[in-house]
């Protein structure tokens, strides 16, 4: 197994990252401190190219590749934002992606990889099954496979983490949405070493609790999986996200898909920020948390804003 | 009559801006690509604190004054973006601002204004009542009054206009929305300066011609508005902005406001940023002129994103 990540890998992603783009802002809104009694400020990862924190590892993994590598390509597997962060960076350096996808994938997405030059095959029914194939592949055409949870992504995702304390050093508490873990863990090897006083919080949804569990029983577990939040829609545990969650992470809270919804809407109203469900449940934990955030300087990470017009309209019917 | 801003006046409004916010970025969608036949840049001015590229110009204004007009606080009307931006200024130089709106002004508009910290006062029907009124109130207190077209804001807003010749120094035609001018002036200082074969192109809504008739006729119109879009809904004629679109304005589209509802809904889908209709108008434009940009490096400047939740149900219905 590898080493731990440290403060120290995530420096060194910092010029790879900002390469090719600038650290989003981190804003106040009045109506979103009156709503929770605290002083909340928004790490707005929407406003990526892609529109997701998940950018950022992957220009990290692509500017870390060998010339072998590079002529090689990338391979990986995804329904979403990883994708479209793999092809994003894959165009910016000039090498190729190939992105798995099940049979169904919703097309927005898969035609926003598209438009990014990545070439996107349909494979399987679930993602697992396309992540298990793509992997196959990548080994047959000497390219190289990117698993969700690989360490330059954890590197490369922690540099907002560095932002966030650099915008506002007395932060106090940092609430952040998880998927695989690689955005969690990345904001709190940052915020442990640099002040361990910081709370780190992650969030998943109750209807996608297998990390949440793993985390809380400390052993691997598996369980159901039907949140309508591709972001945090993890059926299995990664052992490495859960190695540094272990070490670094002070709470894990469940928030209801509902809950993430009504997020939705309130960051809509108070910040008009088009916010997915994943990118929500900051906000939905810091609700459901607020009176242990009482008058605290909250940072929630808003993940990624990904959300298709036929979910918006449902949700805000 | 004060002598026409310089691009000087605008580089050094910089440090002024950027003590207080990050440039945001210029993003490509390849759906919007797709859409209009060219090469399409948005420049997110949605991303500002506030929601809209007027902050810029409130941050150079209050820079520029005496300690005392900052003793004796800023007047100001608005009913939207232009008193959150004073407002958001006046609190980070730790001044007073008093914004008159007319009564029955938005709700949530007025709450951004007091959750920034200023006073609102309430006063007449309409904009320009409520705008002689408060400069009589300003008089009588010693204070200071903006107006909406004032030297500093467009000297302020137009370091947007440099961010993008920085990004994307083969910029082709830049496309902006057009309420009383503060944004197209500052850009096309900074465009036909720099490089004058940059296209710099205005839209307004056919619902609200005003700007667009007088630039077209030389001479002041004023015209009837009834247009939905807050950030166009010009009445009346600026002398000096017009005095400045006369001599570095290349064109000056008129949109209709169903173009303009249409294109908040394209960018929700395409790019995943809630846009506010005048902040959509860059698209309508492009939309409309489509057979004049093939091809072309072309940026929209996305003004602003304060787009209500009932306007967004009304618009995705």
């Amino acid at each position: 197994m590898s080493s731990m990540p440290t403060i120290g890998d995530i420096y060194r992603a910092r010029p790879h990252v900002y390469r090719h783009l600038r650290p989003p802002p981190l804003h106040q809104y009045s109506g979103l401190n009156d709503l929770v009694q605290a002083e909340i400020y928004l790490k707005h990862e929407n406003h990526q190219p892609v529109g997701a924190f998940k950018v950022r590892g992957g220009l990290n993994l692509v500017a870390g590749l060998s010339q072998d590598q590079k002529r090689g390509g990338l391979f990986t597997a995804s329904t979403g934002n990883h994708g479209q962060s793999i092809a994003f960076a894959a165009r910016a350096h000039n090498i190729k992606a190939t992105i798995a996808v099940p049979v169904g994938a919703n097309p927005g997405k898969v035609a926003a990889m598209q438009g990014l030059g990545a070439e996107v095959l349909f494979h399987g029914n679930d993602f697992d099954t396309a992540r298990q194939w793509i992997a196959e592949v990548a080994k047959e055409k000497s390219g190289t496979f990117v698993g969700p949870t690989d360490a330059p992504l954890i590197h490369g995702v922690g540099t907002y983490g560095l932002e966030i304390i650099e915008d506002l050093p007395d932060v106090e508490v940092i609430i952040v949405p998880v998927g695989a873990g690689s955005g969690v863990c990345g904001t709190a090897i940052v915020a442990k070493t640099i002040n361990p006083g910081i709370r780190v919080i992650g969030v998943q949804s109750a209807q996608a609790p297998t990390m949440q569990q793993s985390w809380q029983q400390g052993r691997p577990v598996e369980g159901p999986m039907t949140t309508v939040a591709e972001g945090l829609a993890t059926r299995i545990s990664f052992a490495n996200t859960q190695a540094i969650m272990a070490r670094y992470l002070d709470d894990f809270v469940l928030v209801e898909d509902s809950a993430l919804e009504e997020a939705v809407r309130l960051l809509l109203t108070h910040s008009h920020n088009l916010v997915e469900e994943a990118g929500a449940a900051s906000l939905a934990a810091a609700l459901q948390i607020k009176e242990q955030l009482q008058d605290k300087k909250v940072v929630l990470v808003v993940s990624g804003g990904n959300l298709s017009p036929e979910r918006l309209s449902q949700i805000i019917r």
